[in-house]
């Protein structure tokens, strides 16, 4: 019920209402990339599709936006665009943003772990064995930062990509992640070999900070980025 | 004067001559990604546009052409492409289609490393410390395996992407490169955190399975395609 809702608010002419108007909102999207030196990097399978969806929404729904954009495969025009490469430019840049945002929408896919040290050259096989550790350390965790300031007037929305057999394994890593992360809302979707990236539908479990279910929605990212909005609305009300 | 030579040949209009006709080309481009998990994966920077600009001009001068592409950041409309995704997919289709080539040209970043393990579920922060180590094993040598087979009748180009600091020491890898891979033809270039990757120009050095330099190219991609094809040429003829 919650879902066909939500999918019936949205499935009007996009973008009539300007009830974000006034509104600072920061996005990040797109997956960051941790260089092992010029070459190599360690990844992760983001395209950015659905972080750049929540951008065009809130543009479109009147907000001044700023994208904070890791690597994407999805065009950006339009939009305001701050390029980064590694989780810790993408720290900065977002706290940098944040700092006069009204709400900071992190659908970034943030690398947990970065090499603990960048070759300046080219990591050569011959000089290695057939086998090579790498060594890596943890990130910040930029989301959990946002929400500790507990600025009054700053709604921090996360998002969690889990890859969980069952909507129940899913619901449990999700509302960990949610009282752990405190963010105002986590958004939460499944992801896995086939499923989650590139796409352009998405289905998502919307959690508050306690980890109880405040709504869900499924259709296209775009789809899915406007009812993420209209939570943040109630929120901020 | 190499350089100059080489230039003038292809500031013609592309593709009047149909020398290739009759041949059957095998072109591998972009960069493999090895998982760690169904999100995160080892990749590097390769954009596919040299592979991908050797695979249109080899059609253009009126080869068969087989594109095996790993990930991309360019479009290959007009060609046939065969997708892989890691370092041992790429292995099974460049040897596959190698059976019945005439020519294949390795330009594909491949991984020389894939983690030992790959996670059927996303790696947890939480299931870990501050710190995580990869264990990584080497992939085999595409390269090498194709030159090693020896088959009459079969050229194999190679592609070595270096960062030296000096166009000596450039050389000094290439050469050693050159040696061990024992292909017929390896195309040598520069690459760093600023250079060599996505770019629409190229600057390379050819050198034959002695080390001995025999070519030099520098220009567009499609051009420095053109003057790898004409070597491809001389060395069947």
């Amino acid at each position: 019920a919650i879902v066909a809702a939500a999918l019936a608010a949205v499935a009007e002419p996009v973008a009539t209402v300007r009830d974000l108007a006034g509104l600072e909102v920061v996005v990040s999207a797109g997956g960051t990339r941790e260089p092992l030196d010029p070459v190599r990097f360690l990844g992760n399978r983001s395209s950015g599709k659905q972080g750049v969806a929540l951008a065009r929404a809130a543009a479109d729904r009147g907000a001044h936006v700023t994208l904070v954009a890791a690597h994407l495969e999805v065009e950006t025009e339009g939009l305001t665009v701050v390029r980064v490469e590694t989780a810790s430019e993408l720290a900065l840049a977002v706290e940098s943003a944040a700092e006069v945002a009204d709400v900071v929408v992190m659908a970034a896919a943030v690398a947990d772990y970065r090499p603990a040290t960048v070759s300046e050259a080219k990591i050569k096989k011959d000089d290695n064995g057939d086998a090579l550790t790498l060594h890596l350390v943890k990130n910040p965790d930029i989301l959990q930062g946002l929400a500790a300031l507990g600025r009054e007037g700053l709604t921090v929305v996360g998002f969690a990509a889990e890859t969980a057999p069952s909507r129940d394994e899913l619901l449990e890593l999700g509302r960990r992640k949610a009282r752990r992360k405190g963010a105002d809302l986590l958004v939460v979707n499944s992801v896995g070999w086939a499923a989650g990236f590139g796409t352009d539908d998405n289905a998502v479990i919307l959690l508050d900070s306690s980890g109880t279910i405040v709504g869900e929605a499924e259709g296209s990212k775009r789809q899915v980025a406007d009812v993420v909005l209209d939570h943040v609305i109630a929120l901020r009300s």
